[in-house]
């Protein structure tokens, strides 16, 4: 299955139910007849010096070279001396925003029916710099960096994605009423790149007031940009508002154009192995990697199938109340094809 | 209207909407006969160079004096060289921990009908420090400081509090897997005080996480504590299942035994004078300052009459979508008595 007219792209199935739901974007993608040949990495058994972690330096070199990749999830080994698998992506790859479309799935049922919004978080610095120390016994401190080159970056990312997806407005997340160098710094560069695009508007929201708007009205937002730790907690809370994790796609964005798509819920070791994993999570995040690759039309029937199949609500796996299989319920997005 | 018997209590009225409310609440409590008698102060109109902010030494001292104290909304002057209001009450009222209960008001219904839980947040460190720089240009940190001291006290607090209000469980909320000496340390203080609480059920959940579950379900969570950040983001997203700021009490618990309870809202300025704001926020938080003084007859006869206003629907003010003024809200709630 190789040829000249195939894209390459790299896929690490993960751990615990990773490789199931790896099987059914596998099927989907074959049916669909995406022309993508995937060249698949494992997490190693030991620790690779090259990367200080699980992660060999093969792999990355893979998601380097075919610049996509799609993500299963890892579970970080435990022990020391090494670094967190996804901390480790981040860095090597400097994957320095990740996206997460958020919208109400069609047919699945929540508190909320009206959503329809993109987060856009920071991913390399801020609360994640790493640095922390005792200052006396009792007394400990962290850094939180805040620089021009990354807000700026981020921000580009963020006004470009909304020009380009047909969007109106990016909020800018902060706290810089009491971060007022930290988060000030960011504002003053997300201010600067809206005014080359003055077609999206353009507005400031404080974190906890964003919290509750979200919660109230999502409708109010369109698309969300802000610093590494207010983009974690912000879209966890927009993933919950449609559903959770199993159902959020999610895409890192690197220097150079990379784009790593990776399902952000866990490994869930407890059904792995047992045909009972919702691959909706994985299926929309390789769909986002399609969309990074301007296959619209391919990306638009595979998620139109995934939908439709979780609408028509016949086949449904355990987590939305279901009694389907992986693989029925992967069929049955086939057959919707 | 004094007397040897009545509890002297500050009251800061505060801006914008604040005497409107305000008087509001004096009013109930004269209906409701509660013993207490106000000493009100009001925020000065020049910096006071003992407190370094707009608020008086003499307004601080009160409340210092009389141990327990009501806020209604302050609006911070612009300018420089001088601290925000309330930033200023916390460091210099020492005020430890901050209490929000957030339950779903009868009658007043949101997407969420079983919201039952309590948010007790560190309110003097952590990400609040102050200290902040730029390393290099383009290049700015920000400290997060977390103490053993801060934190143990906010987590006796908050199982103290689990204990004697009839609570099975506390949630210590953090994001110890990217900040694992400052959150880590946060952590290891509530397992200390945990053990001394062997009946309070004791769990510790991501921040991440832990929003994405407060949307799907808040009716997983009791009590939560947390840092100071967290806090607020937590409190704000609680706030916003109930119907926003406008409805939710809060109380601040100082060293010594000081409660300030306080209306979190804005000062609405564009409403203020003109009869129509909602006192119910600063309402409820004045009913958590007889809890504190343990006047719970009084506090349950108020807190009844309030929640069978607002139930009952006849009497509500514009921002729960009825046409009635402060007086006739107020009056209804008199009337319930
Ligand atoms: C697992 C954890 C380190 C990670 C993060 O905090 O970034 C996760 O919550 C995420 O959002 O990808
Ligand atoms: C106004 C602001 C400084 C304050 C805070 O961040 O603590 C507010 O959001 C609060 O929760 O009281």
């Amino acid at each position: 299955s190789s040829g000249s007219d195939l894209i390459r792209a790299t896929l690490f199935p993960g751990d615990g139910i990773g490789p199931e739901i790896a099987e059914s974007v596998k099927q989907v993608f074959r049916a669909a007849e995406v022309p993508i040949e995937w060249e698949e990495h494992y997490v190693g058994d030991q620790i690779d010096p090259r990367t200080q972690s699980f992660l060999t330096w093969e792999s990355l070199e893979s998601v380097r070279q075919n610049g996509v990749g799609l993500k299963g999830p890892m579970a970080t080994p435990i022990g020391k001396g090494h670094r967190s698998l996804n901390l480790t992506l981040r860095k090597e790859l400097n994957l320095y925003a990740n996206v997460r479309p958020c919208y109400s799935l069609r047919g699945y049922k929540t508190r909320y029916d009206d959503v329809n919004l993109i987060t856009i978080r920071e991913n390399t610095e801020g609360e994640y710099s790493g640095l922390e120390h005792q200052v006396v016994r009792g007394v400990v401190e962290s850094l939180k960096i805040i620089t021009r080159q990354a807000s700026l970056r981020v921000a580009e990312y963020a006004f470009h994605y909304a020009k380009t997806h047909g969007r109106e407005r990016v909020s800018a997340i902060h706290k810089a009423n009491i971060m007022q160098k930290t988060d000030g710094l960011f504002l003053k560069c997300c201010r600067e790149v809206a005014e080359k695009y003055p077609e999206i508007k353009y507005e400031e929201v404080v974190i906890d007031n964003c919290c509750m708007m979200l919660v109230k009205n999502p409708a109010l937002f369109d698309v969300l940009v802000m610093p590494n730790l207010y983009g974690d907690i912000i879209s966890d809370l927009c993933a919950g508002l449609i559903g959770g994790l199993g159902l959020t796609p999610s895409c890192n964005i690197g220097e150079g154009g990379i784009a790593l798509a990776e399902a952000v819920h866990g490994s869930a070791p407890d059904i792995a192995g047992k045909n009972l994993a919702n691959p909706t999570a994985l299926l929309l995040s390789a769909v986002t990697m399609l969309r990074h690759l301007e296959l619209h039309g391919k990306a638009d029937r595979i998620q139109d199938a995934i939908l439709n199949t979780i609408a028509e609500g016949k086949y449904r796996t355990a987590d939305l109340g279901g009694t389907s299989t992986t693989s029925d319920f992967t069929k049955a997005i086939c057959d919707h094809l």
